[in-house]
């Protein structure tokens, strides 16, 4: 690739020092930077837009904050003209697990596919322009291809390489079995970004070699190599954890405002600047300047901490929600009071029902351990009254307020036995 | 499998019994017997042939008697009414090596496939009778796969069983390169007993992984199994070597008779039974005696060498040619006479000629330091002169003979100078 940096006036030149800045932010590992800037520059010189990719997996369509992190970063070169390329991994969905041993794997016939995709739209819409995105399944190309032609891909990748790839090699030296299809699974999602020509390819700290085979297959196909950006993983609600529907530690972009800023309000303090930096839309600078306060103890921890819950309601469901959410939020929290606007369930089992039975059947709890244990902790009330007894059975009526912990409010609704 | 052993009559099992002890003889594994042994029996009982495959790299048609042991071993089986299957690999010829890297593999042309096919059956025909044989080309099949053909076939093996392969494992270990389509090439090996439903793959001592993989894939396409018969490698002339055209330690089939003979002779005594066994068309019996009386010293080592010889020129040429062929060694060899039929080269070169550049130029030695080592060792004669001098001219006479070793003889009939 030509260097295009030298063919930039010095005004051209500080755009492309700006545009590198806002990516840079954030981003845990660029591969090379200086193509990323040359990239930048021989947009701006040609005025041609780069095409800026993300690999989506149809089969989990839940969109939580975690993922927000990468469609934040393709916001910022949504922003500044670039093209977002999605690739709806439908091909691989749609095989599932040759072997019947994943679960997670499952086959997805051609509808579900579909309609993981519109999910996902649904909920990417909040925040990218979905207008100007350019979508693709990637069955299109792969479907296509013949023995010849995978074994020509294959021909430009040797085993050791594959197997340099962390969990192959521990699964390898551990006697556990890897399939040979599983390599496929990296060459399929490099392909993508030589069919796209792709120009950068977005993706976690986990998906390290995959994004970078993407590079190296492009180079072997003769074609201008793509820049890798990874994103760190965020953690989840309980500090520890990557953010994941399966660990239950997660904020679903889809969630009301109410949870939205209540769950925000629970994670450990010292994720507070990272939540800011990496799910939020807020200027770099004011991020670094809230970082900075954070780190200082200028700015109190609970009300940081209020802020970025405001701010990501915001960003969700707009500045009236979130201003009631912070309303809602002092009123319980604060004031320690029932809230307003407790969500109803219709009720149509028995008229007596044990505690322990009645928390489980509404899903205020996971389970009945949880609710075992939080009756212990004295976090279940019925009207505003603790409940002390595991054994209470409770009489139900119209209206009842059943409360788990500080913020889970039902209110049931007494509907005809079935 | 169900047993068909025990259906059959005290007559036919005798004939299992038979037709098992022939094809044993001289194999080195079968992998499993017993399931060889039902085969037979089923074969039997139903009727019905077994089929036994072959396959056949296209690029390298020319056969000698190292790939006779083999094809002894399918006349064996076609003797018995069963059905040779004949695979071209037509489909790996066409894509030949897309790394570039090996020589060996270069890419063949629909027209060099069908080509080197044709060479292949004309040389096999001097063993199997080439019109009951079944005769396939596995692009008819592998072209069709596609990706998600591939993948499902990659699904049912491992990468660490595919490194057990013997190169396999050795290369990764010493950190040479492995390609992932060279994975391919067992797997699509395999892919051919899956449709052609292969009761028995043949191959040499080196295709253990791959004729194992056949009957891997049919277990995992639920067909019933190939059992695995492997054949010993032949050593060549040299009796260090496998027998190969690369190594020029081979007897061709298609050899004239003289030539044949002569190279049998020079094989190491200790090699005789072996040949006799592997590469001959005697019967077991004869074949166990031939062994009995060699090893005990009653058969004299040259004269059993003659015989084998005299077996090896009657199988490719008729008893008539095997005799002469006698004639002629005894003429040469023990009268130290000059051959009757010595063949002739034009030559259209220049009068006087270097005597090292004659030989080169002739072909009648392999290199101008193998002519200048045998002036050295008394081997060049010319009208049955010794030659001395590494240096000498040589007058071109129309008739002259050119002698090079004991058996290598040419005789130049001038023709005009181009």
């Amino acid at each position: 690739m030509e260097n295009y940096i030298e063919k930039l006036t010095a005004e051209q030149k500080q755009e492309v020092k700006r545009q590198l800045e806002i990516y840079r932010n954030g981003a845990q590992e660029i591969l090379p930077v200086a193509e990323l800037k040359n990239k930048i520059a021989k947009s701006i010189f040609l005025n041609k837009p780069l095409k800026i990719k993300l690999g989506l997996d149809p089969s989990a369509p839940d969109v939580h904050i975690g993922h927000t992190v990468v469609l934040n970063k393709l916001k910022q070169f949504q922003e500044n003209g670039h093209i977002i390329q999605l690739i709806i991994g439908d091909f691989t969905g749609k095989i599932g697990d040759p072997t019947g041993k994943s679960a997670a794997r499952k086959q997805l016939t051609a509808e579900e596919v579909k309609h993981n995709a519109k999910t996902y739209f649904e909920q990417f819409s909040k925040v990218l322009d979905m207008e100007k995105v350019d979508l693709h399944y990637n069955s299109k190309w792969l479907a296509d291809l013949n023995l010849e032609d995978v074994i020509r891909l294959s021909a430009s990748i040797t085993v050791a390489r594959l197997l340099e790839r962390n969990d192959f090699s521990e699964r390898l030296s551990a006697g556990k079995p890897i399939s040979l299809h599983e390599f496929f699974y990296p060459l399929m999602q490099g392909y993508d970004s030589v069919v796209l020509e792709s120009d950068i390819e977005l993706g976690g700290n986990d998906q390290h070699f995959n994004v970078l085979m993407g590079r190296h297959l492009q180079e072997h196909f003769e074609k201008e190599k793509q820049v890798v950006m990874l994103l760190p993983l965020l953690e989840g609600l309980d500090g520890k954890e990557k953010m994941s529907k399966s660990k239950n530690n997660y904020i679903g972009v889809d969630e009301d405002p109410n949870h939205m800023y209540g769950k925000t309000m629970s994670i450990p303090d010292e994720l507070t600047a990272k939540y800011f930096n990496l799910v939020t839309d807020l200027p770099v600078s004011e991020k670094e300047r809230m970082a900075e306060q954070i780190e200082s103890g200028s700015f109190h921890p609970r009300d940081a901490k209020m802020l970025l819950g405001k701010t990501i309601v915001r960003m969700y469901h707009g500045a009236e929600a979130a201003e009631k959410a912070e309303q809602h939020f002092k009123t319980i929290f604060q004031k320690g009071a029932m809230p307003e606007d407790i969500p109803e369930i219709a009720w149509s089992g028995a008229d007596e029902v044990p505690i322990i039975d009645l928390i489980a059947e509404l899903g205020l709890l996971s389970s009945k351990t949880e609710a075992r244990k939080m009756i212990a902790n004295s976090g279940i009330r019925i009207n505003g009254e603790k409940v002390n007894d595991v054994k209470l059975t409770v009489e139900i009526t119209d209206g009842l307020v059943l409360q788990a912990g500080k913020r889970n409010f039902v209110k049931l609704k007494r509907s005809p036995q079935t």
